[in-house]
């Protein structure tokens, strides 16, 4: 095994495949990245079986790739990037010399790093699931941004873990909850499909920041796994097991009250109140009516804030409603646009943010019980 | 208690007060800033009981202050500060309006915290000490970046956890070592004075935050404390007891070897061998010889590295020495310049690095013995 490579395209592909990379795996060679120089292209794999990356070097117009000798090895994820990242040459050479042993040079400093043999590397399927369709990859970062936040950190229901991708006909819904909150993305495919699948918060980082650019990503499901082909990078992940619950019959459809306001003042109010917290949580009333809307939070140990929201307008009878600031907060930072639109149903009813300038996505949010 | 304040200016002056702060204080009112409204200036104090920061508020040019009642209050240092620091009011309005509940107000926000009484605050001594001198803050800097690094971390000798400030005549010495290495640094002052103390190196990084630009500090010190006056900031820290060891006689005077090497070649050139670790620590080895000058690192686990140093210049017999690649790398960095020499007298005796630009500051490294 022998090749020359472009140091800047080598390391943004060993970046790349390192991601998967978890500091906790139990397997050993799984702290390693997997180098194979094949005839004509240099395949990285990195992976910590939930979530497995692969990205393939060839030589081109902007990247210098010679093999001389092909074959396998694996290296310490840390080890590798350290030496490609500090090196000061633009092309690395890359040498097996005895078993395992790999020499790394470039300029005038050599490395002679232990590396760990091909065939101690478990296995990984990267074979193409059957049922597969196109998103551009500014969509697919939206649905991501706008959902994954509200997708669940307890390991108690671990299908409120992931993202439920569920395509009937060419509409695809992506939901995320916590079971306080609830995040509903919709996409119009191009394409007719029938899938429903759980995909870990995770695992979709990981696709998020794998993303590069303005160009089409595919996306291929089955029962087992879900795969990202971005470019010349395959993030593969394992789905959450389990039956996603229907959360459709959760999403009030009339509204007795309206409350629309410019999303930056809000943003800006619900942050400065809160470090009023009660037991770690920030708690924020909106106390509505059509003459005035104001914010107030209150803590027996911090104090309290209250706030007149000048840019927000209100129909309906008077209302009094609290609920958890960091919930409202994320909902709306997601939904982004300049104006947002609270739709109600009363003090202990969920309630609907949206876009005024994207229906496609909706937030939902419980309020609280105060005692105050 | 009532005064109106520019935000900026308040922001900034909280900023200042709050970093003598820990989080760690085993006394509550120690996690508040001090808040004291007088006749014509406020005046914020902060501590941990090691370092204390005084720092003062006057109406001018570029402050809006008005005290329209004195008093005084302690409010959580964490709480004002996200106060003022997330209002979108240019002014804020502070009033103390029962026992020690706080209003603080900017525009249409309004929050109402919980402080403590002043008299529940430590009485702190911020009188100046009689043994006094002006350095410029740039000398102040140098002083601190080129030294502090090298302080040992470990509690068992405290007194080289600190900075020693030795000055005899119009010399000012400073001098940090941890045993294993030695950073020194000589000042020339306008007046003649005599002192020999020793400032904790964790007070001196505060210090270090507070210098502003490039006026005059006044230093002040006396056998219990250091004064460093910066501005209309006083930063006061206790000093560290015991007798400094005297370190001039570690300093060899007489050198066989001699080594030039370019500052950034030889920096990245420890870098990128700086993973190849035992234990931990990155071990260097110089082969010096007037014909080639390699650098190289081995570990039994990760594998090895060697470089030849393309801008190294040696006079002398050949040489094999090996060191901390660590305090070699943070040595060079703090001695600036763009080119360094290293003075040598064998392979197991310290050795000297200095600036080629700069004669006012010494670095000495002691090596250590490898078996390989």
């Amino acid at each position: 095994m022998y090749f020359k490579i472009s140091k800047r395209n080598f390391y943004n592909a060993l970046s790349t495949a390192s991601r998967a990379i978890s500091n906790f795996s139990p397997l050993p060679a799984f702290s390693g990245i997997k180098i194979d120089a094949k005839e004509d292209r240099i395949i990285l794999t990195g992976s910590d079986s939930d979530v497995s990356i692969q990205t393939t070097l060839k030589h081109g117009e902007d990247c210098v790739l010679e093999i001389k000798e092909m074959g396998s090895i694996v290296i310490e994820a840390k080890y590798i990037l350290e030496i490609v990242r500090k090196t000061d040459a633009d092309i690395i050479e890359f040498e097996m010399i005895d078993g395992s042993l790999t020499k790394i040079s470039g300029n005038s400093a050599e490395f002679r790093i232990n590396g760990m043999k091909a065939i101690e590397y478990p296995a990984i399927d990267f074979s193409k699931p059957k049922e597969s369709f196109q998103l551009a990859e500014d969509v697919l970062k939206k649905i991501i941004t706008q959902t994954s936040f509200a997708t669940s950190d307890k390991e108690t229901r671990p299908v409120l873990m992931g993202v439920n991708f569920h395509c009937e006909g060419n509409e695809l819904h992506c939901v995320a909850t916590d079971s306080y909150r609830l995040a509903r993305k919709t996409v119009e495919l191009e394409e007719e499909l029938n899938f429903n699948v759980t995909i870990p918060s995770k695992s979709l980082q990981e696709v998020l920041k794998t993303l590069e650019g303005e160009n089409e990503v595919e996306i291929a499901v089955n029962d087992k796994k879900a795969q990202f082909i971005i470019g010349d990078t395959i993030v593969q992940t394992r789905l959450i097991d389990g039956a996603y619950p229907e959360t459709n019959r959760l999403i009030p459809l009339q509204f007795d009250y309206e409350l629309t306001i410019d999303t930056k003042d809000l943003l800006n109010a619900i942050d400065r109140a809160s470090f009023i917290k009660n037991d770690g949580v920030s708690v924020i009333k909106f106390s509505l009516s059509e003459a005035e809307c104001v914010l107030s939070s209150k803590s027996i140990e911090v104090g309290s804030s209250t706030e007149v929201l000048s840019s927000a307008s209100f129909e309906g009878q008077p209302l009094e409603i609290s609920c958890n600031g960091r919930y409202v907060f994320e909902a709306i930072r997601a939904l982004g646009g300049s104006l947002v639109k609270f739709s109600l149903c009363g003090e202990m009813k969920p309630f609907v943010i949206t876009s005024l300038e994207d229906d496609k996505i909706l937030q939902l949010v419980l309020p609280v019980r105060t005692y105050a």
